[in-house]
């Protein structure tokens, strides 16, 4: 599919009218406009069942490329609706890794009619493809792969990639693969077109090649992908068997996905399934109480902290004044830093090898930022309170923000050696850690400064 | 340059030695290994001038794959240490984009030098080139098109593609052109060698396309690659005239680009220039610094707060337990709420004219977010202040929360219709906002309900 996709952007203020113009004219929709623009006006203007009544009327490969880039929660509900005919042509026709996508949506008793009535290839592949779950490198992949034995020649190579191109995602990339389907080499059909028609495809292939196996993280693929520039990457088994292929497309929305849900599990949210406005309110409730809740609960130590040092704060209420602003620009500051070590982490920027390096930089870099807000605090505490205060606030300033930036950059390092994944260490829960902190250091610095115990 | 990328991935933990075996064993190097990996290598284990060394022991096509590479401040260090002839050589050999990015690095005597020297073509392509400032769809483009004349046949076609292959950076797409140079059409590789020879190329290529302006930003340039799967994306002016094109792998490097620069801000960042650790310690100081400050005297405002309400402290002390943990509460959903808007618009999954609806929905979430916690914190009221505090805390909590929430999920909003970088609703600037909001809220409710003034 992925070379094809050319035509119109709709214009996102298009009215139902103008996109599906009656059944006469639906060849005007069906050919002007960009089918995910299709989608996603048929998504915003219709219930699931008069999407169903839409795509009936269009042909096959405009419909089953329509319904490939509906939001899954419609896929879902126009697979309830529509007849058992048109899902097994669905099926036959959509590419392989979205079919098996498909196919996991189903009831059981829609799966076991389907599986009943398929071709038995499909049916084979659909089995196979349906095995690996969610999240995996097998779950993205698509097995309409150009394929070519090895020993033969340019000329020969290209009659069979023209027999056989219909049912490839990909012909830019052909690979070539020995009689027990290991992967030998890759074939540019760039270097195939390039090359004199007798020379020799084993001679031209290249070797050795970037690989990945089926259980892999999505994630890693998508890497992969991008950092090799790669139009797709070959999925094999340990005995470098081809199993399927990974397009870039399906990577570049995997990376928005996984971007998508580290910014979220950086603010404490739990990773959604869908758009913002597609989840339901109770979903979107469940995956923001939960950390919520739990910060409530770190909170109470700053609370125990505080209760702890009632007497110094009787002593001197002044203290009080500044309790924001220290606790804030510790949370702050620890924010910064593990928000950089998660991405560093994230993107292969920063490993784990590079602990002691970064901890030399970031305690430099948080000791000067520390001293520079200690600068920028005193004078207001020398307003507020006079030198003493003064001196409380900045020393304590100084510390604070040395702790929470210590604080931010562990705590990804660590989650990650524990094998969670670093974005867990979100900006909230490193505040409310630095907040703590931020509490007992700076009673204990006064109550000790001022001689208040 | 895209298509070819093959090879062998570099085992990360490769010593110099394996990676740089001595000139007779250069080949071995140059051969076996991703490009990609063997400029992480030589910049990770070698100074600017070992690796122009280095370098000059590489053939003139891998040489300028590997330079292609490196990050931008080593490319800047191996330039001044370079040869002009190198230079030269380099620049005429890198893809266009990457030849301008490589000239605006250049010292202004550099640049005299090479202009005077270079070949009048290559010359005008990087005066053309070097005009769109960074970040614009124009600075990220390649010159190096296969392009065809209307009115020929695909055995025509064809002939023109492999006759000037080797200076396109894809020839998987085709775009026609009128005399003018005005962009008429696409033809796609897969459909010029399924056609039959006499076929019509007018007949066969694609007509309306997705284009960009080239000042149009880099960031939606990759999204229109994303959203409609493109291999490229040409980059046309006012009249319609073909300037250049964007592939998808520069469109990935954009998206992880943009997704990291969205995270910093997000947590109060300044972009950085660099990787975590290339960046200089004053840079990242200087990244880091000038929100914390800002964020300091909005900090003031909770401290003006607590002032104000010292008589009421002072008169029960013990509310001073609860006060992080209902300001931190509302800091967190705020938090919760903004990210969720940020990466909402960012990727488009939300618009301005979303408003009213969100609004409703983050009024009925945070409503039960309130609740929940307000039910999770009373005991704890009731423990350390009996039933009055409860009532208090719990009533402060489902406020807070609220103000937290609709703070958040509106900052971004506010931004974007202001025309800002709606990530520059930071979740550190968030929370401050809701802390200075929370410990009003707190104390104003509790002087109110215990009868404290």
């Amino acid at each position: 599919m992925t070379e094809e996709h050319q035509g119109k952007p709709v214009d996102s203020n298009l009215t139902l009218e103008e996109l599906v113009p009656g059944k006469d004219n639906w060849h005007y929709a069906q050919a002007s406009f960009q089918s995910v623009d299709v989608a996603e006006q048929l998504t915003t203007l219709l219930s699931a069942e008069e999407i169903t009544a839409c795509l009936d009327l269009l042909p096959l490969a405009r419909r089953t490329d329509v319904f490939d880039y509906l939001p899954e929660g419609i896929q879902e509900e126009v697979a309830t609706v529509c007849s058992l005919e048109s899902l097994m042509e669905l099926l036959e026709e959509l590419p392989s890794d979205s079919a098996a996508d498909l196919f996991k949506l189903l009831s059981t008793e829609q799966q076991a009619d389907l599986l009943r009535d398929l071709p038995a290839r499909n049916r084979a592949t659909l089995e196979h493809l349906s095995r690996y779950s969610e999240g995996t490198a097998g779950a993205l992949m698509t097995s309409e792969i150009s394929l070519l034995p090895t020993g033969i020649n340019v000329e020969r190579a290209l009659e069979i990639l023209r027999r056989t191109a219909a049912g490839s995602e990909t012909i830019y990339h052909t690979y070539i693969v020995d009689p027990r389907h290991r992967l030998v080499g890759v074939v540019s059909l760039r270097e195939l077109i390039l090359s004199p028609p007798k020379a020799s495809l084993d001679q031209l292939m290249t070797e050795e090649l970037v690989t990945i196996l089926p259980d892999q993280h999505q994630q890693e693929a998508a890497r992969l992908i991008s950092r090799y520039d790669l139009l797709a990457l070959p999925v094999v088994d340990e005995n470098q068997r081809l199993l399927g292929i990974i397009t870039y497309d399906d990577a570049m929305d995997v990376t928005e996905e996984e971007d998508t849900e580290d910014m979220h599990r950086g603010a404490s949210i739990m990773p959604l399934e869908e758009g913002l406005l597609r989840t339901s309110l109770f979903n979107l409730y469940r995956s923001r109480v939960v950390w919520l809740i739990l910060l409530i609960f770190a909170n109470l130590v700053s609370g125990v902290g505080i209760a702890f040092f009632e007497d110094t704060i009787s002593a001197k209420v002044a203290l009080v004044f500044f309790l924001p602003l220290l606790i804030g620009s510790g949370g702050n500051a620890g924010a910064q830093a593990s928000t950089l070590m998660v991405r560093g982490l994230a993107v292969g920027d920063v490993g784990l090898g590079d602990w002691t390096r970064l901890l030399g930089r970031e305690l430099l870099v948080a000791g000067a930022l520390g001293l520079t807000m200690a600068v920028a605090v005193s004078p207001i505490g020398m307003f507020r309170g006079g030198l003493d205060i003064a001196f409380v606030v900045g020393i304590s300033m100084i510390v604070i923000v040395l702790f929470g930036s210590l604080l931010g950059m562990s705590l990804p390092f660590l989650l990650h050696r524990l094998k969670w994944d670093p974005a867990t260490a979100s900006t909230p829960l490193v505040t409310t850690l630095a907040d703590a902190g931020g509490v007992v250091i700076y009673f204990a610095l006064a109550t000790w400064m001022l001689g208040l115990n």
